[in-house]
């Protein structure tokens, strides 16, 4: 290639105007680009000498410092040389060939995930849409005291205090796993005190973090059927197996055959059966805290949205019951105070609250001090047990709209489920009912309804729909399920009407 | 039991005052747990009596509603049941014997964690130590631009826009993405857009995603050696294989015998050498690229602290240079604003942008939204370059002074390397030297270094200290490194004198 064409290279390639998709870069940045890509690809070869900076100017009608910036840049990072008097040349830094095993067949179909990056993306349970009638497990976010929060960020930024910006070490910012350990203790009867809790980013983090620590690929964990997506797809990708167990009434119950073998974890949402919304009973706690004692298995309670609870008290924790150390118990301010603030946490027997606290070092490397102690002091100075209280009167007020909603269409047709707490209502509709054709009829119109039929791992015949109503208005409760009805009606089965 | 023991039972356990660990629980709480704890451990018999709360209140002195509040919670909690004109009884809840396999041998040691819980703590990197004088890969927080984002931070809350404090939907929040994209293409070369770009905790959790998404447990990665111990404790307890490959001149430096069968993984630093400093040569660039699209390797480029280099302007990415989109690029805020923020970024061939964002929404739930909207305020506003303009003067300016008192105390004894660029310098010791005895010894005087040889996962003869100074003051570099030099000179080696 001779000068003139490497002239007409760098014309055909350096754009004087911006394209559509990206701002054009600086004119430096492009010679230096095109200059550079031309050599990677041995369009201009080893050795060749280039134009003076001052003729290449000339002949691209830039300025000359242009064309000595992209130079320069390019002798920096070893694609030219400049020999002495001689001029600039392009240096030899085409790699020397290495043997190496055969070329990968190329008829061969590129594979770029790994076996558990496909499956955890064929699986995958997360919706896009995570606001709105009746987006399931998400709190009234318009609600959160955004100005109290703002006042005590702006405080905490004010004390400029080093250790809030730098490294976190292991388990989180002390103030707030005293100030979680103290609420836990009276609102949940968990028995710990701060050292046995980790601060997380959410119940993911938090399962991770177990299942690391506790299992190895190979592992099994029992999980309740129906029950959460997420811990499926987080042990999956951790190489342990989710079997799931059915529900009865009592709760999750493994069958016979089952308790032969026991696995490594059990998971569980004792509290408010994720979707179903019932009761774990005292009785089949009981079996089950006594069977993970003598069999050593790990109890991950889920304690996800405990703090609504509208028709009686809270029920005590798994944990709090727990004589043998088995139980390892999570939580999340996802649905107290918002999700987008991911703060969650673990608490763990006392045995495994050191190697769990260096374990977190290790594998997220610590961090947000500053929001942990924003949260401290919103939980320290009352705020939280305030939003709590109001929230509870809110919701449990969206709640029974809602069921007057239900019951004016349907009546007795259908039973609902999980109304004495949390942030949502299971509906049951008839087995033959198409639930994910509801769902996605209901899409279409922009309502978010979850089917029930989706919270299985095996074939089901339970047809249902998950109805949040924590971030509906009270004023658009009745009119969006008189929509949503509609498309129930539509598709319910003809034998059983 | 009779009613009278009851008594004295419940009056031995509850405490009328504050015990130093814990604040004492209410009244009523105390007597619900004691009776529910004697229930659990079989002390009081299914079937027992209670007395009548006018009763137990008397016999305690305490009020009345304290016993019915404890009885109604037992009562809803299924551990007590009343039978109609007769009074308050121990339920039968007793958990039905089940079948279970053999109980545990108890003389087995109590494995308590799993393997890779066992070999994570083993090898624990991470320091419990995250600030001062010589503490390496941390900046000067304090010279943060605090109230710049108080003010954003202040801002933002103001919006009060509901897609900030909702779960996030997959890659993050995509005004970030856009500034990230923008700044990375012309500060690093990065050959990218903002739908490439996805937002992480930083360089562990870009780790984490791309290992489980392109790798499976089986797998094998290269790693350089010596490297940054963080990258080998993710893989590890994902079930991939981290092989140390030693550097040379330019970079890391696969033998042929390796070369035959291709990792799944590359993991390297190419900017700076972590920890040694050293700049990836272009030969060594171009043959890892050629080799990784020919054997279909994925490239993990950590530019962990590139903005900083002051000997020259900064060399492209290696990312920038890949015609074969085998490269996923890593960065961190972690260096140029504060690690507690925890925001960094992964950069990924077209291909993988849709179903790695699928994997973030799976593995990880989005959220954090509100910080990354005002790090997106933070860059476009100008701030973010300003303060890397600041600090790269401030940070040469300790360099300088760290490197003057070397050789004012060691003259041409020891060597330095890595003085171009990042925020710490490489100080090599004479093979002999102890270099952990050096760093324990300097710990005890509240010093902190990290001994060259602890970043070498294979039996080697390299010895040195990794000393940190951004978060230095100027004033504070000369006496220290003084101090620390007296250690040095008490571990040196008779025969290296």
């Amino acid at each position: 290639m001779k000068n003139t064409s490497l002239t007409d290279f760098l014309l055909q390639r350096v754009e004087r105007g911006a394209s559509a998709s990206r701002p054009a870069l600086a004119m430096n940045r492009q010679i230096y680009q095109a200059i550079r890509d031309a050599i990677l690809t041995h369009v201009l070869p080893v050795g060749l000498q280039l134009p003076s900076s001052r003729e290449l100017a000339q002949e691209l009608a830039v300025a000359r410092n242009t064309i000595m910036y992209a130079y320069e840049q390019l002798i920096a990072e070893g694609y030219l040389e400049t020999r002495s008097g001689a001029g600039t040349f392009i240096a030899d830094t085409v790699p020397v060939p290495r043997k190496a095993g055969a070329p990968a067949d190329a008829s061969d179909t590129p594979l770029l995930l790994s076996q558990r990056g496909q499956t955890l993306v064929q699986h995958a349970g997360a919706s896009n849409v995570q606001w709105g009638a009746f987006m399931p497990g998400v709190p009234d976010v318009t609600e959160f005291p955004h100005k109290t929060w703002s006042r005590l960020q702006t405080k905490v930024w004010r004390s400029s205090n080093v250790d809030l910006l730098t490294y976190g070490a292991g388990a989180g910012y002390m103030p707030l796993r005293e100030a979680i350990a103290n609420y836990l203790r009276v609102a949940r009867s968990v028995n710990c005190d701060a050292s046995q809790v980790l601060i997380t980013t959410g119940i993911h983090q938090s399962i991770d973090l177990a299942a690391r620590m506790l299992g190895d690929a190979g592992d099994t964990a029992w999980v309740e059927e129906p029950g959460y997506w997420g811990t499926v797809s987080m042990l999956r990708s951790l190489g342990i197996t989710a079997r799931p167990i059915a529900l009865d009434a009592d709760g999750i119950c493994p069958p016979e055959a089952e308790l032969a073998t026991p696995p490594r974890f059990l998971f569980a949402t004792p509290s408010h059966q994720y979707p179903l919304g019932s009761v774990m009973s005292l009785s089949r706690r009981r079996m089950l805290l006594e069977y993970a004692s003598a069999q050593r298995v790990w109890i991950m309670e889920d304690d996800y949205d405990s703090e609504f609870r509208y028709e009686s008290r809270p029920l005590a924790s798994l944990q709090g019951m727990d004589s043998g150390a088995r139980v390892l118990y999570m939580g999340t301010f996802s649905k107290t105070l918002f999700p987008g603030l991911r703060i969650g946490f673990l608490v763990v027997p006392p045995a495994l609250a050191a190697p769990f606290a260096t374990g977190m070092s290790e594998l997220y490397r610590g961090g947000q001090q500053f929001t942990q102690a924003v949260l401290a002091d919103f939980i320290s100075e009352g705020h939280f047990s305030t939003h709590i209280r109001r929230m509870r009167v809110l919701y449990g007020e969206r709640l029974r709209l809602l069921q007057q909603a239900v019951q004016q269409h349907f009546g007795a047709r259908v039973l609902t489920s999980g109304a004495d707490a949390g942030l949502h209502l299971t509906l049951r509709l008839p087995d033959g009912c198409d639930d994910a054709a509801i769902a996605r009829a209901a899409m279409a119109q922009g309502i978010v309804v979850r089917p029930l039929s989706a919270y299985y791992r095996n074939p089901t015949s339970a047809r249902g729909l998950i109805l949040g109503y924590a971030c509906v208005p009270h004023a658009s409760i009745a009119p969006l399920f008189a929509r949503l009805a509609t498309i129930i009606t539509a598709h319910w089965p003809r034998e059983a009407h």
